[in-house]
């Protein structure tokens, strides 16, 4: 079957305080992207959740080497134990469902990169959604790693950089607005 | 003056090998993502530069400390003096501009998953624009960081991420589908 695909684009101009800013959805919807920690009771369907963990794998990798895994974990009953296995980590409490990114050392040296790159993928495709997700830390700590590992299983050599509660958002939030000018540099710091 | 938004987003129903996807402008456009290494002759405006460090501004951190720098490189003479001091990253050649995402250690000890997710919102935030980048390596490199901060006058503390050459693409270029089922896991390993 052929693909179809309809983008929408479109242009905003906006004067804002430091620069003219052209938006399009995509930026739109990275500017409003936050880190959702409390859920309400609505679930999340398991072909949503397989479509984040898509959006993960289109994420740029060193040399090509795709060094992640992805666990789901989804079902009233596994998100119970998930919780009481990880107590430290709250937002576990509401979350319908949660995924792990994980990386294989052995097949990049900065796995932890390339997980990174695809863990955002993922919040940026959740905010797309509805869906409310946040960063919760693995890699490096050491005893958070092997928390996380315990709990889902997750056979040596890999190592999980982040665990991601989701959820659809409990009440409103909005996007904190980051810019600062004096991070930015132009041609030397 | 108020915020002007204008969200589109929609679901297209795609039978794929696979599952079920349900799409919008924003997983459109992380499918679309792929790494650009060759430019056209096309300029890319200083404005569009700075939305995209934007972009990258709006990425989570560890306890919101947004431990990161941007280095916007643009100008013909700057980019030819840039590509002859890392003469090893030859897509500097025909890039029109560049930016270098760089983290402070001593504000955050994993600024570079921090910057990691900051640089996937600009690789993401360019291809919504219709320009190319690519992310090339700064750490954990020593010598690639010491190359790339002596390149652009990056003080200490602070350590180069990556660069990530920038241009109107030179050619027609398609993503790679890099969904593998094998590497999604669902409530257990």
């Amino acid at each position: 079957m052929a693909k179809k695909t309809l983008f929408v684009a479109f242009a905003i101009l906006m004067i804002g305080s430091n620069a003219i800013f052209a938006q399009n959805s995509v930026f739109e919807n990275i500017f409003n992207r936050k880190s959702v920690r409390s859920y309400t009771e609505q679930q999340v369907s398991l072909d949503d959740l397989k479509l984040l963990v898509k959006a993960g794998m289109a994420a740029p990798s060193g040399m090509n080497r795709q060094p992640w895994e992805f666990v789901i974990i989804h079902g009233k009953e596994e998100m119970a134990a998930l919780s009481q296995k990880l107590p430290n980590n709250r937002m576990l409490k509401e979350a319908q469902a949660a995924i792990v990114v994980a990386g294989n050392p052995q097949t990049s040296h900065y796995w932890y990169l390339d997980c990174s790159a695809a863990t955002q993928n993922i919040l940026l495709a959740a905010e797309s959604m509805g869906l409310g997700a946040v960063w919760t830390a693995g890699y490096p700590g050491v005893e958070r790693m092997k928390a996380i590992s315990d709990a889902v299983g997750i056979p040596e050599p890999y190592l999980p950089l982040c665990l991601i509660p989701i959820g659809y958002p409990k009440g409103e939030q909005t996007a904190k607005d980051k810019w600062k000018q004096e991070k930015l540099h132009i041609n030397k710091w």
